[in-house]
């Protein structure tokens, strides 16, 4: 019987990546069959990919060269990591997948939500999350938390201005009206207990945990 | 004014190569407003995302992360090439480009054809070739004439068997059926001397030389 795939979403600052530590120590001393990713996955095609993507010296990398670069990882991650793992029985969850690149290439970065979901429905070939959570953050409070936020190593999004937040926000927001039947929004203004706690609740509802 | 941009297409064997050595002797120096390239044509981004691709020990490469790595280089030698040659007012002149996707791996490795178009579409972002060559041979030919051509280095492709190449004649003629408008079919049977020729008397018709 094959596992599910469930996807973690949100803008930054929203605590996704601590929540997911969190439960996976929760959840993998009781339940042995989840398995916690997030692309490139240490995939060696992907991680090359993403080299590719990261490089200092590729300042004249193009937004669309960039966007046909991420769908190519995440083809990758899918085929050699997520998809095995679904076949095992096992469920997958995964910090960040197809619903990043439509609000953040899609639409803050303006190369139109439809146009990053074509490359991006060629690249998963119909394996789409089962179910996804997204952590709902005023992006103010999000930025608030970066910047207090001393251990965070800060990355190129995260010194992007309020306004590209604002727009990363918009951009969630029309996904979620898209694929609403799959999507749980979880008030990540709360604290961390009673996030994982949430989502915790969820998982139980879906008999995933 | 913008230049005009003609891509050079057909299977393994047929003397595209050649041909193009040819008209890059007997033009640049009639008319220095050619320019002559061939992805990833040197471009620092598009040799980065080629090396992934030909990488031995990628062993694990799906085929549809190839398509899109393929699409990634294409869409950076455009931007950083291509365009700016036409917006320069030159004529470009590239050895294959979109129809080789659509025929090698849409058709022949059976992503489909309104697959790959699709995601190249979104790469090449409306920049579609004003004029394209096919050069029309019987596989077996082509593929006798890479035999006896001991100065050429085998590709990967050229290692296929001749059902394959078969798949990519056929695969080439789905494609000169939807874009029967822009393809002008070159009989690359003839001699070299033959085929430069026909070319050229094209290239004049369209007033490209």
């Amino acid at each position: 019987m094959a596992g599910k795939f469930i996807t973690f979403e949100g803008p930054e600052g929203a605590g996704k990546t601590t929540v997911l530590e969190r439960l996976m120590k929760d959840l993998t001393e009781a339940n042995s069959e989840i398995i916690f990713t997030r692309e490139p996955g240490g995939i060696l095609i992907a991680e090359k990919i993403r080299d590719v993507i990261l490089n200092k010296d590729h300042i004249e990398m193009d937004p669309r060269t960039e966007a046909l670069l991420y769908a190519a990882a995440r083809r990758q991650h899918l085929v050699e990591k997520v998809i095995p793992e679904i076949n095992k029985g096992s469920n997958v969850f995964c910090d960040r997948f197809i619903d990043s690149s439509l609000a953040y290439q899609g639409y803050a970065r303006g190369l139109g939500i439809d146009e990053v979901l074509s490359i991006n429905e060629f690249a998963i070939n119909g394996i789409m999350p089962d179910l996804t959570f997204y952590f709902k953050i005023d992006p103010k409070i999000g930025l608030e938390r970066i910047a207090v936020n001393s251990d965070r190593e800060k990355n190129r999004l995260d010194l992007e201005d309020l306004s590209f937040h604002q727009k990363v926000q918009d951009g969630y927001q029309k996904v979620i009206e898209r694929f609403q039947e799959r999507i749980v929004i979880i008030n990540a203004e709360q604290t961390i207990d009673q996030v994982v706690s949430d989502v915790k609740r969820v998982l139980k509802d879906y008999k995933l945990i």
